[in-house]
């Protein structure tokens, strides 16, 4: 009885985390109906997973699509929610199909299949999307309308950290397992966070390194993948930079911050915190913006009802239920394939950068 | 093709607030649908904004029930999100028709309204939930279960505030309009956000004050009902109180607030950072809890994601559904008719100790 | 071989905590010498803390008086730092010989001896000064100015909490005995932090409370004295406020915040942050004001240096002594006799109130 | 008339900013007495600062050691105050002499100057040391003290960040000119700050790096010094780390942060809340410990009651004069020559490496 866009899936079982989380960001708003998916690769699990949902189950995404296609009330976008190096033969699948894919960061595991996936998104007629959820929280779509506008001036600093403390024991879980699986991860710490950081900063300053230098390590011992990089980054315009990543910064919970700072002011930002951004004038004090100074609107509630994460998410999603509506108003602030190209760049530059011990590398 | 429990509404038409945090509670966690309503006693706007959700559109609420109760995929529970004074009528209507009744807070607009309301739910064979949707937080609940386990030992002193701002000038607005009218609404700050204050204080400390003394002002000149409310708490155990809550405390946007002092600790807590939980215990540092120390489990992502008000509402919304599924294992924590009657017998008491120049009056 | 002012002490001998802060206040800044002392009631522990302060040292406040003016280099101003009931006694022999006094608050223990010593202060050329230390921190002198040249319109809403833990249970120390002991401190909470709110809002607002209605408590069981007391405040002008002081708000250290809230906006302020100071202009962004933006100049390092309690006290000494060399620009922002003479009838007021079970009576 | 230890000062006449720093510190506690200086090179200057001061002027600091040899009451210590390149002689003076020396920082304009001071500081009875201030703050002597306990394990990150804004725009002072001047300061940001966070991460870690990557950067145009720094860490241990200090984050006052993360827990601190300091035990709720855990007792006041920079410095000058008094207990938390040679070699490392475009060298 909805006019919801009917929504497939591939991942997101019985155990998985981003799943879940894709799941709730697409009922928040009610654009969403998810309908199919192949939850899992264990034929059983995926059943099992799609009957507690109430939706279609299919063995694999092949069949996914050739079924689906052949019902009048068939998907029409599907979320790719798998471990990164699965990205890449579902994505592509459905971009070749002519069905939207909403992807989970990074690109994918390996620069062959991010390649692949660019390939195939240009050759083809239906949309991608990369769900670099933070940069759709309101504070943050103010600061980049705020740096566009020139409140902080000519960019001189940038800082984001993005700081976990998840690893830093040898864990063991679902989460935990093929994020530090080289094969399945591509890369750690820089791939599982830094490319949010990387993806952040971006989208704020509007301006793309020109050259880093990595420290990346593996700190905890017996890790076969990063758990720690610090990146120096050079702007074109003289500005200078830092991309710090951890996740065995014991304590932290999800600490992605941002700093910037211009000719003319200062923005910070506290994911943790998500609805202050402290915006400093030069020579004034400090202000503290609310979503009550967000002009983008991105929220449901009014100011002092702190919305979140799944929000941040469920922004994404409703602006992506637009676009595939015909409404392209905000297709700018959406991460697609360039978004994550980039990412993919700067986890390989920071890795050839830091083996190369910390030689500068151009982006 | 979903096992949800379907939903009817009344209220929450175009242009309303509550309504719409509702929806998007009962949507969160996939438990409930929404497939009709009585969205505004403007049946244009009723019927368009039925149309704009796909839910079936009914003209008043006794016609919804009984169509409603024909059909097999009929509406099981009904979600009343009207004015204050719109309660009482569909809330024993639906009492009456067997049907699960969510009513928003306080209870009703006068003692008698909230009486019959109480005696339909004594009568009837269906649950009454009211949505005091701040006790359903993580961290509150946390800090009852700490409250509760003697880790601030004897209850000494209580302080609630919830201060807002948007009522500081002479605004006028749909979600004002009703509020300042004492026909609609019964009382003002003390009905809107004390009843909040009210029943987060018992909530978490598992005691009601046994007297109370009360200076209800109108602070904006014209405003025909109380807009601040500064009300002192005397409890049976010697402990005493505070509850301050005011519309006009500029630039605060949602400063509700808990302090609780006991014998042997402290808890603070504040609902514009809610999922930071400050324990002291005596004599030691100050410890800083968040969701990874929440024992209740209130939550969909990992500490440091940062869940907020829709949550806290939805997590009322997954309560209701187990209740309603027979899984009564939280029946005590999700408020009810007794805390509605408890609502309008503060309100009441302050208004009476304020008319009386501060009188103590036994609750 | 300098010009500083010398300087006797009343009280402050080894153990005492506020001698030693007058001590360092009147050194920090070099414009007074501590040349004199009765620095105990014990003679043995007078002679010996002079003696290791290199000072001279009297058997009692006569002796130093009378002999002090018989030395070209004899004090000139005495700084009396005894329990309550100790002050009126040196100051009104002080004042008699024409010695300025800078007196400790409260300023007694009981009206009659506050009141003989106004008495004392207005038949005397010399002056009195009341180290209400708080309202010389810098940005409480910016929020004093701030409200007078109206940045938050008209005052509608006073809050002052003056929070401490440190008597949560029934400890003893020299610091402890006499404030528990009616005898030697008049009142306990009230006096001992009470008189400071009630200055500090006074101060910030120029404005004093019409009347007040209070509850009085002796939360510890067996204490003789109170240690937690909430009042109400009603103004002339219609504005709403409270008063709210505990001894025994288990771990707070020093936690006195003022917030006020008027037609056009709000300001906030915590001692233990003292140097940030919150201006809500009404409708727009909170701005986080520094020492940046304290025209009174009250501080020695640039901002971002913190400065704090010892130099709040140590503004105080720097201001008495240009009121005492003739400089008399800042006399309005040094509490004297007037103060004084407030913080008792607050005290009294507030006693009188809650022992007639929260009566309003006028101040 | 007392036993303080008689002290004389080179530079920090009117207009100068540290002189009066190290004055209030050794006025504080009453320790010193400072009797005679040498305060500017420009005699007249030199001579009116001293009498404002009531103190012996010399026209350089031969006469002053020369003449106060002479006198019974001559100073025993000399602090020495100036821009760096002027710290050498008058330190080198002092020590042939015998007279101990209190140093600013950094150690000296230039690494031969450095030097020559090691060498007369060897050579001499007489003690010297060297004003890290932050490191004598009570809550950083309680997270080295935790630190070396074992309180967060192995150490693994460590990141100090010294951010100001003072030199944002090309301002022209008594305070900036001499710190923009190659001449008279050495190095800019690395030299005037980037000492202090190198000597705070060593004073609290107990380690110093093995080797440094550093991007060191003149960020305002037309600049002839560094003002901004970032430096990366490397630690024999296998511990990363960064160092990031700058004068040109605008918006900054003096926001040097600590942040240490090991195998069992994390520390943070901040200097403008240097009170609290957040200890993060693995798998705990973060504690905000407060002077109340303090176990080096470096203050005055009871917790809450704010010390900050002026007391942090008086805490060396407290130590200094125990020193100089025979007690040796606390020796080891007082900055002297190795601290110094320790921050130059950092300066000329950073330059180093950037001038090598981010080579990593050994320190």
């Amino acid at each position: 009885m909805s006019t919801r866009i009917p929504l497939g899936m591939v991942g997101g079982g019985a155990g998985a985390f981003i799943g879940g989380v894709h799941r709730i960001a697409a009922r928040l708003d009610g654009r969403f109906e998810l309908v199919a998916g192949v939850l899992s690769s264990d034929p059983e699990r995926a059943a099992s997973s799609a009957a507690s949902l109430g939706i279609r189950s299919y063995p694999d995404f092949e069949t996914m699509l050739r079924d689906e296609a052949a019902r009048p009330d068939g998907i029409r976008a599907v979320a790719v929610v798998t471990p990164n190096h699965l990205h890449a033969a579902p994505a592509i699948a459905c971009l070749k199909a002519g069905i939207d894919v909403i992807c989970d960061k990074p690109l994918a595991a390996t620069p062959a299949e991010a390649a692949a996936i660019a390939e195939a998104a240009a050759a083809s007629t239906a949309r991608f999307f990369l769900t670099h959820n933070y940069s759709a929280l309101p504070l943050i779509r103010e600061a980049r309308a705020l740096v566009a506008e020139g409140a902080i001036g000519k960019l001189r600093l940038v800082q984001v950290n993005y700081l976990q403390g998840w690893l830093t024991d040898d864990v063991s879980s679902k989460q935990a397992d093929w994020r530090k699986d080289p094969k399945q991860a591509g890369a750690g710490a820089l791939a599982d966070i830094g490319t949010h950081a990387w993806q952040l900063a971006q989208f704020v300053t509007g301006e793309t390194p020109a050259e880093i230098s990595a420290d990346v390590s593996r700190i905890v011992p017996g890790r076969l993948i990063d758990d720690d990089a610090r990146v120096a980054l050079r702007y074109a315009s003289g500005a200078k930079g830092g991309i710090w990543v951890s996740q065995v910064a014991v304590g932290h919970e999800n600490g992605l911050t941002l700093a910037l700072y211009g000719s003319e002011g200062a923005l910070h930002w506290a994911q943790e915190n998500s609805e202050r951004l402290i915006h400093v004038p030069k020579g004034q004090p400090a202000r503290i913006l609310t979503r009550a100074q967000d002009r983008s609107h991105s929220y449901r509630t009014p100011p002092g009802h702190p919305e979140g994460y799944l929000e941040g998410f469920a922004n994404l999603y409703s602006d992506i239920a637009d676009i595939l509506s015909g409404d392209l108003a905000h297709l700018d602030r959406v991460p697609g394939i360039a978004a994550g190209l980039s990412g993919m760049r700067f986890i390989a530059a920071a890795q050839d950068s830091s083996a190369a011990n910390g030689t500068w590398v151009r982006i």
